[in-house]
């Protein structure tokens, strides 16, 4: 382990972190609010960070991909638990467990809330909280990335460890060129996102806000009642779509930057994300016409409703503008379907990915044709091109991590006393970073708060692991990571 | 495809299932219950396969992996159809997809009923619900190959297809003697559960349809209130005892037999399975003794709830003595994850089989190794022995598909409108041939009545998936195992 190293990757992490804190404390200020509970983390920060960053130099750049693991794993525990302090300094949130929830599922862009009520809450407080969502969207090690020069190549290990999907890749080939045109896009989108918003005459604030939480696909609102508060049908049109939006591969939106569309025209992914946006809308949209909770005045009202919430819950999101819960069965089932699907590799999303899904599926496909005919050599091919057998393995061992981390924490929090459906959609929730879950208690108009502390922290770890992907919070809590480094490690 | 051998095996299937049925129809006769509905289907049963058997010969035996897989899925499919015939002749069940999905529930050792009453149906027709656990517990291919002489060397296909488990090999080089060995074992084990059961005062024809229900860990019960209605503590001892023993590995008796003892004290399934018992039968009785509905007089009452339970639900029998939808939930969530585990490979349980978990674990910390040091060769171990990393790579892969197909099953039964438990407990009790779900509707006191044709279909072949472990059938519906064969495939 090379901790030197490591130390100075985090001391950056934590010093843009006190930097970032300066917009929500801007904020505080315009409103006339208290500072100190900004001030004081800001303040704290910088006291832990500078130092580290002052006295120690690395003697060398090598950064492994176990540095790269251990290095994302601990950036983002730290990022929440400092994150955490500005609730309970200012007495927000007063408990310390229910704030590290609340920061873990606003930078791992989940947006489950143990808030019971946001509207009288401070607006810097709220606007921090919605702010995690955009930074924890792109990932912080990628600005990281973009903001310092390194000489080492092997940076790509950290973002590899907090870029999610099944394959990864640099756009360019250097490492810091790459973060500084996916966060142009990010920032790009942002203010169109922003911009529309303005138009359909929602409050700038407001707007800012709903703009960091769909943009990181997060979720978090400043109102009690969602999107569903603004009673704003244009609002919510241009929040499914850029719910759309965000949960497509960056990656596209550099090509048509650089005007190369054929990857676009051959993207396997984007192609499924598309159709099952168009079939699940449909589906949705006919069953809860039909059904007898069925109170819409329109046709429109009706498809606005199920675009929204198939965008919101595809791109994990979790945004609602209706309670889902009264839905039929089966829209529920499709709703639960889609938390386990997410949308895009590259993208903000969460969830297990599409194009993961998709390698998966051909995977199988293909251990079976091997099955019955064994001496055959059958290539792996996605988007045209083919892709090494490697790339499948690894997907397949994904789900089979997934599923057991899955499995197992439903069994913990059920310790809770709570039924099936909430122990179960709570897990599949905040594991795919979507947010609302189903049942009476942390549905879209519940919240998390009646979990035990214990059930809360299980819970703020499976975020952790869903967003980072497992692997690096695996490899941090494995202690033969942290033994010395050995020479011929590649 | 070699049709000639394919018709062969299935007419020697459909002319064994022809002499199973005198069975019952001697119980009828005992009874003195009208014999048409079994003399009826044996008839057909004979009409087709006897022709078959008699005019076709093969030109040549060899037997590839396709066709046992095709053989073991076409078999089972053929037997449930016309093991179907007696119930809808008779009148018992009238519809022919209840009484199909009924006979798939007890040929898979599922033991999920449509019934929902089953006392005062006739007695013979109850002793072939319950006889058809016993046959589909150890596998009607072994028992063809135990009857039927084969010069072929590759009939080694047809008893991987149908043995459950991740590493599938002969205990004796000869395939036959095998096959002997297994049923033998089977038939001594119900033997002496039979005589046990007398002696606990059970009448002879429900020691035998128990005896049956257990050895095959299906479940199936001539009462309306299952094992609960004897009310004999003996009998629930026993019964969850043998429930125990048909959980284990059959390879292991022939150990005892032979007088091998190394091989089951290294044995780490076996290990782990009773561990696992005994944890949790010891969580799951200090839950229920400390909770709200807690009804027990005495802490054996208590333990016996509870290891009856766990040993039920473990080995996918699904026999209940009391109402388990009605514990806390912690125990529920126990019972639920025991429901995904199943028991011991290659014995007559379902599931995912515990060797299959251990592997799926080893072989995840295998890869986890692998990425922190990519060079390092690390042997894949199990009861101290090398294994191939292929045999870790199939029990992902099985995880993988298995996991497809259970949340595609519950999606697509969710059309039916029950609420996310029933639909998600159904498929995994059926799928992992377990029987009862959580809820009222499909509850240890409920049963699979109120799905529609539709879903009970989708249920059948869920428990034929599960029950086969999912390739048999895949490789039957592929179109490309229907194509003519190639010499250099093996």
């Amino acid at each position: 382990m090379n901790y030197r190293f490591l130390f100075r990757i985090l001391s950056y992490v934590l010093s843009i972190e006190a930097a970032l804190l300066l917009i929500p404390t801007l904020v505080s200020a315009i409103y006339k609010e208290p500072l100190y509970p900004f001030l004081i983390t800001i303040g704290i920060l910088l006291l832990i960070a500078l130092p580290i960053m002052l006295i120690l130099k690395p003697k060398n750049e090598r950064l492994y991909a176990k540095e790269g693991f251990v290095c994302v794993g601990l950036s983002w525990i730290l990022m929440s638990v400092f994150g955490a302090l500005p609730f309970v300094v200012g007495g927000s949130i007063p408990n310390f467990i229910d704030a590290f929830f609340e920061v873990v599922s606003g930078f791992t862009t989940t947006g489950a809330s143990i808030l019971t009520a946001v509207e009288g809450l401070p607006m810097g407080i709220l606007f921090w909280r919605s702010f995690t969502h955009w930074i924890g969207g792109m990932g912080v090690l990628v600005f990281v990335l973009a903001l310092i020069p390194s000489e080492s190549g092997n940076t790509i290990h950290l973002m590899r460890a907090e870029v999610p999907g099944p394959q990864k890749g640099k756009l360019v080939p250097k490492m810091r060129k790459t973060a500084i045109i996916l966060y142009g896009i990010y920032i790009g989108l942002s203010v169109i996102m922003t911009t529309a918003l303005l138009c359909t005459g929602m409050p700038l604030y407001d707007s800012l806000v709903n703009t960091f939480a769909t943009a990181g696909t997060g979720g978090f609102s400043v109102k009690n009642a969602s999107i569903a508060a603004y009673n704003n049908p244009a609002a919510e049109w241009v929040i499914a779509s850029f719910m759309l939006i965000f949960g497509i591969n960056f990656n596209l939106y550099f090509f048509i930057l650089i005007k190369k569309l054929r990857p676009i025209a051959k993207n396997e992914e984007l192609r499924v994300y598309l159709l099952l946006t168009v079939i699940f809308t449909t589906l949705i949209a006919v069953n809860i016409w039909n059904s007898a909770c069925s109170t819409f005045s329109s046709v429109e009202e009706c498809i606005r409703a199920s675009f929204f919430q198939v965008t919101s819950i595809m791109s994990t999101s979790g945004y609602s503008t209706v309670d889902f819960n009264l839905w039929p069965e089966f829209s529920k089932s499709i709703l639960l379907l889609l938390m386990f699907t997410g949308a895009c590799a590259g993208s903000t999303a969460g969830g297990l990915k599409l194009s993961r899904i998709i390698i998966i599926f051909k995977t199988i496909r293909l251990r079976i044709k091997k099955m019955l005919k064994p001496n055959t050599v059958i290539p792996l091919k996605l988007d045209g091109n083919s892709i090494p057998q490697e790339t499948g393995r690894n997907a397949i061992n994904y789900l089979s991590i997934y599923v057991v981390i899955l499995i197992l924490t439903t069994f913990v929090i059920s310790i809770n006393g709570f039924d099936l459906v909430t122990n179960l959609t709570a897990t599949v929730s905040c594991f795919n970073n979507v947010g609302p879950g189903f049942g009476d208690v942390i549905g879209p108009m519940g919240n998390y708060s009646s979990f035990s502390p214990f059930s809360k922290l299980v819970l703020s770890f499976a975020m952790l692991f869903g967003r980072l992907e497992i692997f690096p919070m695996i490899i941090m809590f494995s202690p033969s990571s942290w033994k010395s480094h050995r020479k011929n490690e590649g």
